[in-house]
């Protein structure tokens, strides 16, 4: 068993407390701050999520704020979607490219105001690749890193929750979209979003010192229904198929091998960084990896892989699994690869090599 | 107690398995991999760093490589030292910054050739910003991650470790300078180097798939020194005033302030990110804060602070604290802060507000 450090390097959330308060066992660290990832009860808090209802400190989803004259062309220039499209009030999931089209996170974007833009960011330095670019571009326009911290509502009675605190309002808001309220006086934007399948909310808290306040009145509103602490949850992210950036993909993959083609406009109008390599990408037969649903043999519920572990198929290398899960829903086991794109259109099964056994793995579509 | 939760998004470094054998007790994340923080005797470590050799995993410590006919330009343009007095083969401590003189990253540049440079980092995603710069500028470069792993051997018997088995032209190496070279057939490239004041070398495996070959040749050959496993000291770290970047720095700290000076060079003929707004910063009266040594009251070993901590002068924010430590060179409680310029040049003590008590700071200069 192995502990956790803490230092000043690390940062902690504004819920830090409340999660150390309900019994957080587990920390794993994100965009250099503490992440819960367990509180010691895995089955409870499946169930809680797919059931009834579930908080989730996830702060460590840092923002990256783009505002000023030139915040829409610059926040264009960095994302591969068409944002013309996108209204105020409005989000969008957005597979972010370097200049080769390598992927280098997958923010939700929000449009807070025609000059005014948040990404809220998996675990990369955005902050910074931003910055070099608004700078060398010369664009006018200020990139940092405002005092936002978001706190999830997950699970299928999440939006009882989020209305009886909120307002029946919450129950008309569309994925994605969201609007700037006050809780009690605390300043948070409402967002129908979070890492989940099961329906649900994030509180983007806009003042750090009221983090554990904010919480303590989501936990009270949830008590009826049932709340409990939660965190991203990897066994129902791997049932949804959701891409957990940085797991899934390796230094060189790009949306099109992720199956994120869809949210990339290669034949829109407007100039991104990674078009032009993602356009050569498609035209030249399209991508040669593909991110793919395995079912695993293995009569006894199977443990997450630590690492990725390699895949071969007759004895040769074709990719790597990132995740492996039992299923509840399935009640199997099962994992996401990324693997050859021939194999995986083309074989039926592959070998999956853990530090415990082999396993059959059999190639099925995402989502599971 | 918090456990640490393991996954593929955060990676394992050549060394894990050996990390695991020998007794580790905690870990980080740096650099999204996992970090060796102590093997669960801090006494022991610090006593073995200090008076004996120690073996530490610091392959978190990521490379970035610079290749390619505009490599040294780009590299000279990244860097605000004049790197036109490195030679190959040399290393030069350079703390980057960004376009607004913000420090990024504060790594050692290790010449390899005049088109081949390796920024050996701390913990910040300078491969997408230098990718960044480099294409948006258009430089004829490439910048990658290399499969180069640094495994540290620290203290004043690692030279002879390193001797017996390199050979003694290793005690010719002048400090930062390094040379490529096989140990048992696992090439790597040895340098005088390494986050500690008490000598030492780090050995930069440049074959990930044979880490623990060459943690175990070197734990073989450091038996009768008494070698044992370190990781970065915080103790020694903190008495030698080494910074500890993300640690000891905010978001906003340039290198001016944080007593790095001497490294930037702001009347050099080289252009490079960061300059303007330095030469502003210097201009101006110089900076408006200052890393400084603090000598903290209280009998008791101090442990250290969990994160940054308020200071205040006559009841006014200062500035914030970033570790403390129980020195057992000076035998008292000390600490490193960043507090306002006036207050470090001016004041004789501050306080500082930590979660268990206030403690009365002595304002002292660095190193103790």
């Amino acid at each position: 068993m192995v502990q956790l450090s803490f230092g000043a390097r690390v940062r902690k959330s504004p819920f830090f407390d409340s999660t150390i308060k309900h019994g957080v066992t587990h920390f794993s660290v994100y965009n250099r701050m503490y992440m819960a990832t367990s509180y010691g009860d895995p089955k409870a808090e499946y169930q809680r999520l797919t059931e009834g209802v579930s908080l989730w400190d996830v702060s460590c989803e840092r923002q990256v704020e783009i505002s000023g004259p030139d915040a829409a062309a610059l926040t264009q220039y960095l994302c591969p979607r068409d944002l013309s499209t996108c209204k105020i009030g409005q989000g969008y999931y957005v597979p972010m490219c370097d200049h080769d089209g390598r992927i280098i996170n997958d923010p939700v974007l929000l449009k807070l105001a025609a000059d005014r833009f948040w990404l809220s960011l998996a675990d990369s330095d955005i902050l910074l690749w931003a910055r070099a670019v608004c700078a060398e571009r010369g664009f006018d326009a200020t990139v940092c890193e405002p005092d936002v911290s978001p706190l999830a509502v997950q699970g299928p009675k999440a939006e009882d929750v989020v209305a009886d605190v909120c307002g029946d309002w919450v129950r008309d808001l569309k994925y994605f979209w969201f609007r700037e309220t006050e809780i009690d006086g605390i300043p948070v934007v409402v967002a129908r979003s979070g890492w989940s399948k099961q329906g649900g909310f994030e509180l983007y808290l806009t003042d750090g010192s009221r983090g554990n306040e904010l919480w303590e009145i989501m936990w009270k509103a949830g008590e009826p229904y049932g709340i409990g602490p939660g965190t991203p949850n990897s066994t129902e992210r791997v049932e949804s198929a959701l891409l957990s950036f940085g797991t899934d993909n390796d230094g060189d993959a790009n949306p099109l091998e992720l199956g994120l083609g869809r949210f990339v406009d290669l034949d829109s109008e407007a100039d991104f960084i990674g078009k032009t390599a993602l356009q050569k990408i498609a035209a030249n037969g399209g991508p040669a990896r593909l991110m793919t649903g395995l079912l695993l043999d293995g009569d006894e519920p199977m443990k997450s892989v630590e690492h990725k572990c390699p895949v071969t198929q007759n004895g040769r290398d074709v990719g790597f699994i990132s995740t492996s899960t039992y299923s509840p829903r399935l009640e199997r086991n099962i994992g996401i690869a990324l693997l050859e794109t021939d194999v995986v259109k083309g074989a039926d099964s592959v070998v999956v090599h853990t530090p415990e056994r082999d396993h059959r793995g059999e190639i099925t579509s995402l989502p599971f």
